[in-house]
């Protein structure tokens, strides 16, 4: 390790990395976070929000793809998407991609970061926020559900982690907030969501967002990637009452790809398949999980990893 | 990151990760490389050879079963193993839980590494030193192979990556290398092998190994799985003139794991097809790829991860 | 820097340092504190206990020789000493070099470090403890002095920082302990206490100890040197009612020398007067200081380093 | 330690430094060298070199004052001053302060280093590149030297360490350099240098420095502060033909503070002469030293920190 500048990031609670940086590009604070971007030799542009990387130019495609398109797909007409978060627009962009789409609506806290990211981070959005189908609230995501009983065919939901006692996110983690969820997709519709790191080793938290999520919906599956820029392996969450994600077949991916002419970097029909397979461990987890988030009981991970519910 | 005992590494050319050691159990240091076995929270006993991090006890599962039994399910009747490498015994482990199994050639350059492991390492090695059908060498594998015509079903080959201008280790990714092993491979026989780091975003490692592999073999297929303990995705490759793995159903796989009573801890039949479904992204680096490493001009890497091949 | 085991180290709020550790040598957990003992390229063994680097075998001499001799030096003939903290046995084995010595009292609260010590520190003891003038007690050191009232010549303190607002240290840095103290002495007697890092870039810890000390004692002297294992340059403090340690010429501490036939690896007799030799900044600190830290309003650190005062 | 950015120096080669940096300032990189900038909530403004902290905002007057001070006191009335390197300034503006001082000649290598400075530096130089006295050069000032026979009162080296075999900084620590300084002095006159960092416990570096001055100038004499922003304490050099620094008495330099009207931030009459007041163990190793560099075996510092000479 050479001299000179790094980032250092606590990746899990016992493991951190140090990456170096180039250039450090930006550094705001918003009402909410702290934003750095820097230059890395190995991920091009890397976007930290507060303690996390959160993206990384080379490698976003991995991320966004996976949370985006497999409900997306799995959809056979997709008009209406709902957006909680994802402020930096790439989450927005992969949705117009999709020619059935007539509205996005995207809702996430940060006003300022969403101003930031339509200056700093054109690599992200590629000018989403600039599509006549595209609607952006600042405010929070749950509070505008309960005020709005418009209803969408895909709902994606891209969140942090309720890491610590009094994280605000807790209460968009918990069986409520799935249920508010629920209540605003059209009949067969689909919601997907980032739902952890998949690192069994060290906590539960995977299995408990699926455990919560069973209480709601009539199928969840988990599927999974390795995300390079957070050397991290990702768990998603499909939730739907419709069609159970795991009898969709990859030729049904293929035939929708093909249909709306879209051509993905990272995944194709086959792999989205794949990525609903689970290793035995992962399974067991899951089906030992016992765990329920509520709003009576919200759940949170300490510094440990751990997963913990607090009676009000 | 609290203050105390961190190990250091290196693990790509731009990012580093502090780990956090509760406990320092042995460092030692044998004629080829230095040892570090220390505790961790998360991964229980971590094994480092050099600057990697090589297993750890909560997850060897992970890179083991994927290293061994996708090979030995792909054959039919896999009775003679051959390993080169794997000095910690878990590859041994794992492939004498085949019943059909009736011989296993292990030969690692490193007979002090083979004796700590039976004294350090029994999470590892599990007494597999011990079974009657174990045959260990401590000496260069291609020199072994080159001097004993004897032949096997399944080879696995589970070495360190050729860092540096002058790594002996480069003899042990040549096309010449590759066509030894496959003349000491019995008709119906596979070839699997660890090959390097999928992180497309900072090096072509694995593309050369395929590229080079294909210039012998007639099916070489890469398959891949994330292993939690190196924080990295890792490429193997399958490589066999007889059936092609991606026409090797999951069923086939489930009915031989069920002849065999085989009860893994990671893998299950659907995964292992699914492990050989690749992204976008990782097919087209590997179908770009022109590299081939020769014996008059093999390939090594630099520090940046870059691929190059010097003359003699 | 390479790959391998580090002990990680805040040694300010802003700075961190990792030191190499060639081997762990012991990590163990008393009641009041954790302790790692490891050797170093630069500093042979190296003592940390909890979070800080607390003593190495190769520059422990200059600690020692600083905290101990000057006040030793400025009595003219120290018979009984008292010595706060101390465990590993150094500053004890410094204070019987000194032929005129009778008794050394050693008040440390941790056995089981004293235990330690023994058993792993020969390089810092040197047998000091088996010194039939050797008196040693585990207690806490105020309770200890409060309930005896043997006098001394000389008492030297060496303590941990008052970090945290609940830090137990914090009364052993008010104006009662000190006073306490002071009634201990016997006529003609000095007190030597180690008084934080000098590092006023980062906050004014030396200048509230010595404005505290300034309370009960009529003369109180400021000196200093640079400790290498620590990094750090250490504000030391001699208090006396009897004569200024700025009115002892070089040439006493030569003859005192001479006559107890010392000869110290560090220290020299000019060298002791050149301590007391303070810059313009910290001159300027010192006399602008005002905070006294009291029983009823003890001051402690924060993690930032500002002093504070909480009213009980 | 807390996620974020920081900057990573090898203060030595066994330990290494953490700096959190606030805000990165400027990153530059000129023929010559490496800059960053950056702030620090302990010491302001952070100036980097390459690999090495050179100077913060809130500590270069300890660094400057001891280079600067003690040689131009030393002198009844220094009117001509030479500095070899010093790109940031400083060195040249206390030189400036002496009113007796009628030209102050700078030789730097880096000619774009003083450019950046006098554009990002100004708590640094303070507008002394401007002062009509200033004559600024950027060349190798050994070739300087030997091009010009102009002599000066005081000459002053503020250079880096000859770290590595093929370092060009190398044949600026020889007998013959030191010859080529004497040469330029006029009778009376003083040259003052930063030679090298105090580690005894580490490696060698400033005795060999003095055992070659030594070669050259009758009274050669270490002197030494700690400097807050390296966390190391550097040892100086004030060589001479003319009045042995030693014999020079505080009051001297006093009146020559006085008569100067000179009020420093650090340094006082009494502590220049404290300054060379040294330790028992450096008095011996400068005393054991025996290695003298030279044009034909110049030394050279491996990245242990021991010095080597390589006959050419």
């Amino acid at each position: 390790m050479k001299f000179g500048s790094y980032f250092l990031e606590e990746i899990t609670p016992f493991e951190s990395m140090l990456r170096r940086m180039d250039e450090v590009l930006e550094k705001r604070t918003t009402k909410f976070q702290e934003l750095t971007l820097f230059r890395s030799g190995g991920f091009g542009k890397v976007l930290v929000l507060d303690k996390d990387v959160q993206s990384t130019e080379r490698d976003e495609h991995v991320y966004h793809d996976t949370l985006v398109h497999p409900a997306l797909l799995a959809h056979p007409n997709p008009k209406r998407v709902f957006i909680v978060g994802g402020g930096e627009g790439a989450t927005l962009r992969e949705a117009l991609r999709h020619p059935t789409v007539e509205k996005v609506v995207m809702v996430d806290i940060d006003d300022e970061l969403i101003e930031i990211a339509k200056e700093l981070l054109p690599e992200w959005h590629q000018g989403a926020f600039d599509d006549p189908r595209s609607e952006v609230h600042a405010e929070d995501a749950r509070a505008y559900l309960e005020q709005h009983d418009d209803t969408y065919d895909v709902i994606i939901v891209d969140l942090v982690d309720p890491v610590g006692e009094d994280s605000p996110a807790r209460y968009l983690f918990t069986q409520e907030w799935y249920a508010l969820l629920k209540s605003r997709l059209n009949e067969g519709g689909y919601v997907a969501m980032q739902a952890g790191m998949l690192l069994l080793t060290h906590h539960r938290e995977h299995p408990v967002i699926h455990r919560t999520v069973r209480e709601v919906f009539k199928h969840v599956r988990t599927y999974r990637t390795y995300i390079p820029g957070y050397f991290l392996q990702f768990g998603f969450i499909l939730a739907t009452d419709a069609t159970d994600p795991l009898e969709i077949p990859a030729a049904t991916y293929q035939q929708r790809l093909e249909e709306r002419a879209l051509k993905l970097k990272y995944l194709n029909a086959p792999l989205i398949a794949a990525q609903f397979v689970l290793p035995n461990d992962l399974i067991e987890a899951i089906e030992a999980e016992t765990m329920v988030s509520t709003d009576a009981q919200p759940f949170w991970l300490d510094e440990e990893g751990n997963p913990h519910q607090t009676p009000l």
